[in-house]
C-alpha cells in the first residue's frame, strides 16, 4: 500500500522533534547542528528543511510542545474548589507529569536563554499560566482559612521548584514508586501552607 | 616595576575560570572551544594550555571550586546543636550563597552531563556531603522531637531543590529584598518540617 505524503509528514514530525530534543538534552542547542538533526532521523539536512524552517523554530515547537502539554494535561484533570484537595492533586499531577519527561524538563530549563526574546516572551507567558493556576488555588486556600501563607507568589515559586527537582534524583526502579514519592511530597507541601 | 610569572599566573587564572564561566553558561560547554576562552583573556589558544591541560579540565575545576566553596562556606559559619537554629542557618545561608552566583549553580546542574565519569563521581561526592550536612540537621530534629518528617533524605532534596529555585526567579532591586525572601523561605521551610 502506497503511504501519502500526510502520513510521511505524520511520521516524520514527530520523529524530528524527538531527535531534536535528545540531541539538544545530551549536548545543549548551540552545539547540535541541522545536519546532525537530520542525520538522526535518515534525512538529508535539505529534505529537514521542508518539515522546519530552522533550528530556533524547533527549539520553540519543542518548549511550547511541552508547555501546552502540561496545562492542557492539567486542565483537562477533574477539577475541585476544595483548596486542600484542589493542591494535593497539582502535587500529584506535577510530578508525575514531569518525572515522565525528564529530558523536555530540562531543556524547558537549560534552553530558555537560547530562544530569541519573542519567542522567550511566549515560552514564559505559557509558563506564567501555569504557574498562575497554582497562585489561584494558594489564594482561594488562604480566602477560605485553610492555608496560611504569606506571600501566594513566593509559595507558588518554592512549591513548583520543590517538585520540579524530583526530575534530577528519581530513577525507576529506585527505592521509592512514584506514589510514594509523591505521597512524601504532598506531606511536606500540605505542612508548609498550614501549620 | 617587574611583574613575576607568579603574578601574572595569579591574575590569568581566575580570568580564564571567569571566562570559562561566562562563556559555558551562555553558551553551553560543548559549543565553547578553548580558542573562544583564550580569546576572551586576549591570550593566543597555545597559552591557554600553560595553564590548563583542556577544556575539561576547566568544567572541573569550575564545579568543584563551586562545590568547595560552598561546603568551607557553611563550614565557617558558627554552627548550633539547636535543631530549629541549625536548620534555620543552613536555609538563610543556602540562598545567600547561590543567590550570588546564579551563573555557578546553572553549570553546577547543566553540565554534569559533560563531565567524564570519574569527574562526574568526584562532583557528586562533594554534592553528597553538601547534602548529608542537610539531612544530618533534619535526623538530629527528629531525634529531639523537633521535626515531623517521613523521610530525611527525600526531605533533604525538597528543600535544597526549593531554595536553589530562588536563583530562577530572583533579580537585585525586585519587589522582595534577599532578607525578605529568606524570611519567606525559611517560614515554609519551617512549616514543612515541623506540623
Amino acid at each position: 500500500m502506497a503511504r501519502t505524503q500526510g502520513s510521511h509528514a505524520e511520521i516524520t514530525g514527530p520523529r524530528i522533534q524527538a531527535a531534536a530534543q535528545r540531541l539538544f538534552a545530551d549536548h545543549g542547542y548551540a552545539a547540535v547542528s541541522m545536519r546532525q538533526i537530520a542525520g538522526e532521523v535518515g534525512l538529508q539536512v535539505g529534505a529537514l528543511y521542508n518539515y522546519t524552517p530552522d533550528k530556533q523554530a524547533l527549539l520553540v515547537s519543542l518548549l511550547e510542545g511541552h508547555m501546552h502539554d502540561l496545562l492542557d494535561t492539567w486542565a483537562a484533570l477533574p477539577q475541585t474548589v476544595e483548596p486542600m484537595q484542589n493542591l494535593e492533586s497539582f502535587v500529584r499531577f506535577h510530578i508525575a507529569f514531569h518525572m515522565a519527561r525528564p529530558q523536555a524538563v530540562f531543556i524547558a530549563y537549560m534552553e530558555l536563554r537560547n530562544l530569541t526574546p519573542d519567542n522567550f516572551t511566549r515560552i514564559e507567558s505559557l509558563r506564567r499560566r501555569y504557574e498562575d493556576a497554582l497562585t489561584t488555588i494558594l489564594d482561594r486556600g488562604r480566602a477560605s482559612g485553610d492555608f496560611h501563607i504569606d506571600d501566594a507568589k513566593l509559595t507558588t515559586f518554592g512549591i513548583i521548584a520543590m517538585l520540579t527537582g524530583v526530575t534530577t534524583w528519581y530513577r525507576d526502579g529506585g527505592r521509592l514508586t512514584p506514589t510514594e514519592v509523591q505521597d512524601h511530597y504532598w506531606n511536606m507541601v500540605r505542612r508548609a501552607v498550614t501549620a
